[in-house]
């Protein structure tokens, strides 16, 4: 059985065709069509291509960032892609390539990566946590996709961690996002180095911000390990509730984990309720782009089951 | 298929047998013994004389309060039965019985109770909020009970809702049963009432607390307020989580809805990013002794399985 992964975004549609043992076997990329029809065309061609050239039992699995009813193979909103929206891409992919296709949103197929790339579907309940522009989430709960009743599980980046708090771009006050997504970071970095009377560039990004704590800076440095409390007291109420067996954090920031990862390491020791935290293994994904590769697997599990 | 419900405390040991509808066909209570013999005892004599009464295919759930291993069928900790700790309990009633018996903890009982007798099982995914002396809880997810990586998942109370605030019974500072379990309501009381130059009663407990605010008294009436917002904000967490059909307050202190959950409600109504809570339905239970109830109809649902 090969997996054909599917990760689409405003730019680029990144391809991903997987075998046994979670082996790459060839690899794509196309530029986003500006309509639904070529969009459609696109992703069936590139499915067309593979089944010739790769032979036996083909599936596929797309991942879209944005609102998606996964039963009906919709996206409701996707801000990058409008032109798909409420199309029923899952349903005309299969009827052009006589592939089954499922469709989900990039944060779970992301999760689906981590807990069957990552980790191998070792360990049952895993919650992975995207760190980038924002902050975002996945749940595989017991081995299976969690979405909720909405679709909408896993918000972890507005999870609030300071009532009446920063600012967010969803519009809230105090959500996690708002202090560890990357315009919160640089914020607050502002705010740190002008308490300082330290100067800081302008444009500066967390890349910056990571290069300073590689230098030793001490208001980088603490800066990261701000975040990383922000993300402990989030992530740990998370642990709490679920009990999980591993965090996987991705996404761009992920790349500091040294920096922040010790003050998440903290508060989980810290907490005195500790039964949750004995085992929880905190990683940081191997795949660059974890939500193809976790489409390709997603796509696999579908088919098994 | 006949229920048996058994939810073992401290003092007494309560049974309930439950048939097709919910409907309870007897009830049953006995003094907490002093051995683990006796106690397997006790339960299994009870369980023979209603198979003998009510005839029929049979099948027995316990709820324990304490931690629980729910596959070996042992409690690990029981800190107001400790005669039973370490004991294959489920294992030496069914063999006493020859009637199938599972065990966990009261907690997840409750939970199965507000998913299958209060919501009729037409919900999917409901948290389950037990407010009392502590504040705990319990996961229904896509229609099956969720234990997590170590069983000890659903600890709603110790999830953290201000770093560095009041001490919890746990050891903790800030966790939610902190603000809204039994002592942390009266703690708080004591404050407000002492910085609004007012006299409160030694000994008072949340009941006082509900008729001074059935009575018009304003700290009364703005403490749960308050307690409504803490619960908001932590449920709330919760809910960006996992996105829930419904969550269903049992509990003490759950008959002083109409005093907090307005609250709860605004905190949900305010939240920024709201998908997760368009739908979520508040409930309070409509049964007394839910955990017996939970298990007899959990006993029914591993049956059918």
């Amino acid at each position: 059985m090969i997996g054909i992964g599917v990760d689409a975004g405003g730019t680029f549609i990144k391809f991903v065709a997987v075998g046994d043992n979670c082996r790459v076997l060839d690899r794509a990329q196309a530029h986003t069509p500006a309509t639904g029809g070529e969009f459609v065309g696109v992703i069936s061609e590139r499915i067309l291509q593979w089944k010739r050239e790769l032979g036996g039992r083909l599936c596929a699995a797309m991942g879209f960032a944005g609102a998606v009813d996964f039963e009906r193979g919709v996206v409701h909103k996707a801000p990058n892609i409008p032109c798909i929206e409420n199309l029923n891409i899952a349903e005309q992919v299969k009827k052009r390539t006589g592939i089954p296709c499922v469709l989900d949103n990039d944060a779970n197929m992301a999760a689906w990566g981590a807990y069957a790339y990552d980790l191998k579907e070792k360990y049952p309940t895993v919650i992975t946590v995207t760190l980038g522009t924002g902050v975002g989430g996945g749940l595989v709960l017991d081995g299976e996709l969690f979405r909720g009743a909405t679709g909408a599980a896993a918000e972890i980046g507005h999870m609030n961690i300071e009532p009446g708090g920063r600012r967010c771009p969803c519009g809230g006050r105090g959500c996690l996002e708002a202090y560890c997504g990357k315009h919160g970071i640089i914020a607050r970095a502002r705010s740190a180095y002008a308490a300082a009377g330290k100067k800081i560039p302008d444009g500066i990004d967390p890349l910056w911000l990571a290069e300073a704590a590689e230098s030793g800076d001490k208001a980088a440095l603490e800066l990261w390990r701000k975040t990383g409390e922000y993300l402990g007291y989030g992530l740990g109420n998370a642990c709490v509730l679920l009990s999980p067996d591993a965090i996987v954090f991705t996404g761009g920031l992920s790349g500091a984990k040294k920096f922040f990862m010790p003050a998440v390491e903290k508060v989980f020791a810290d907490w005195a309720m500790d039964t949750a935290f004995r085992h929880v293994k905190l990683k940081v994904s191997r795949f660059p782009n974890l939500g193809s590769m976790g489409a390709a697997l997603y796509a696999r599990h579908c088919c098994r089951k």
